[in-house]
């Protein structure tokens, strides 16, 4: 992994985003010194979750903290985000149907019952798309002024008998994203920055574990690598599957699923949809031949109506991503992401 | 269970001290709704974890956030404390090997990097002592002023042949405490308050799975009912044992371990040592025919040297507990919590 960066002497808001400065974080500091597991996936794979032996297949666990500012915003709120952010991260590595999920919350106090509720209810039904459901779980309450509002960290555990991983592309692999992009990120943007247009986007945020479940039927060992692409977006997800396989991706931008109201939003703040997070989509490296069943399993799925092919793996220049535009070609750089914090 | 608490229009601080504010929330609120685990322990029995059938035995599974002020106290700081948290909640639910486990930590921008190396090392070592290792995590920061400095949301999973829960008590049983009560929490309390003799105090924080592992080597069946004495102390430990099991317990004051440093605090404070978080310390209920072998199999470990029998389980007073002062008998009353925001 080429991570130059050193990690300053305090941790701003670019180490939580998803991109460069938080792999240099976790390289530096999180996973020296912790055993790695033997046969398995441990935290110095910096994937999606671990994977643990057990049986003829593995544990799979994985967790994630939420603070998305706002709590509710259009599409769904901290609560379904929480458990479709697990869910889905079990299902990239493999685990499709969630054997259970934790969930801690922590709260400002003063904090309204009825907004709990309603967050609540939100879980319960994600959990319900999902075919899981909580455990387990803890509650802290931190005094008025020493959280804003609200924090749910959501773990999950499944079962797989093979795990996918984020780093196995090889040349003349296709890359397919699973719909749109850019859809989650812009939606809470607009919110935050109450534009007016903010009604026509929504989040993407979905379980999307039963359509990773269609495309995984379909592909067999043909789907050699799978990632959600969250912080960071589109761009951060392909720079991490292009830097750990040692591939280069090269993308057909115009072939790039991105809603007409996500690409105005886009255009009015500045901000390109390729970077900013998804909450129900997936990045799927495709052997060539398995290329056409995935997609079409993925076509017929509700969430997997706009799935496209959009890209090719190559060795041309390895570590990176180089985009068509049509008119050319440019090298997609990685968003450091330290403008869009609590994005989720 | 008793919870005629209703939950309050906002969530105050009570609700997250492991009293009876916070049970009435997980009653009222987090529970409804959601599935049972089928021949397992899901999230409505309210134990320290819960437990998924699996093969012959079962995977345990179990969340704790920490927040934790201040983040470092006499013996030990928030990594070790969410470490020991969590390998002990496995513990009292029978899984004294923990598979691994998953943190999520939440940063305040500007937190210093030498101070997260120094908490992040502290995890290594606690790991190291409980014989298991941190094999997934997540990190987001949030900005300036949104969070009071680091919260650090530990998972663990583990698994068990045998799930010992927190409601098997019956008449006749003992209660045994593996060591010293109040250390924990009052050790944070003087450190709060910068009291001069706080060199003498020192949290009890660690991992007791291997402790729990000789209780349980030893005691076999005879080992009904586990619980380690968290927030709410003790007191609230035992209420809940007598609570779920339906049945009394009459503890004897003068058998109940506390250190003489953690007395002289508790009474300068007004807190009773009974009703403080404790770190490293298990309630054991055991049928009468297998005191002798668990006290001797705690004795023997470094961490149960000042095990002691501390009371009876009786049928005279259903759900109460009852303390024998050696003068006479008193109610032991369940605290609320409110006033000891953060003591883990």
């Amino acid at each position: 992994m080429r991570n130059p960066q050193f990690v300053e002497e305090h941790i701003g808001l670019a180490y939580g985003a998803g991109g460069g400065a938080m792999r240099a974080l976790i390289e530096q500091v999180f996973a020296p010194g912790f055993d790695d597991v033997p046969g398995g996936v441990g935290l110095s794979a910096m994937d999606d979750g671990a994977a643990i032996p057990l049986g003829d297949g593995y544990l799979v666990i994985t967790t994630d903290a939420h603070v998305v500012q706002p709590i509710e915003f259009p599409g769904g709120d901290i609560g379904r985000l929480a458990v479709c952010g697990t869910v889905n991260d079990l299902a990239m590595m493999g685990a499709t149907e969630p054997a259970g999920l934790a969930c801690a919350v922590i709260f400002e106090a003063g904090f309204p019952r009825a907004l709990l509720e309603k967050i609540w209810a939100s879980m319960r039904d994600a959990c319900r798309e999902a075919g899981t459901t909580i455990v387990t779980g803890d509650t802290k309450v931190m005094r008025a002024g020493e959280l804003d509002r609200i924090a749910i960290t959501t773990t999950g555990i499944g079962f797989a008998r093979r795990i996918v991983r984020d780093n196995g592309l090889r040349p003349g692999d296709r890359l397919i994203v699973t719909g749109t992009v850019g859809d989650h990120g812009l939606a809470i943007l607009a919110t935050r920055k109450e534009l007016a247009i903010e009604g026509k986007l929504a989040s993407d945020v979905a379980p999307i574990n039963t359509l990773i479940r269609a495309a995984l039927a379909a592909g067999g060992a043909g789907i050699v690598a799978m990632k959600d692409p969250t912080r960071g977006g589109l761009a951060s997800a392909l720079h991490e599957m292009a830097d750990k396989s040692g591939t280069c991706i090269v993308l057909d931008e115009r072939a790039i699923p991105v809603r007409d109201e996500v690409r105005s939003i886009g255009e009015l703040l500045g901000i390109d949809p390729l970077i900013v997070a998804n909450e129900g989509k997936a990045v799927i490296g495709v052997a060539p031949e398995a290329v056409d069943a995935v997609l079409a399993a993925l076509h017929e799925h509700p969430l997997g109506r706009a799935a496209a092919v959009i890209g090719t793996c190559t060795l041309e220049r390895p570590r990176s991503v180089i985009v068509e535009t049509g008119f050319g070609r440019r090298l997609l750089t990685e968003p450091d992401g330290e403008l869009l914090p609590r994005i989720c």
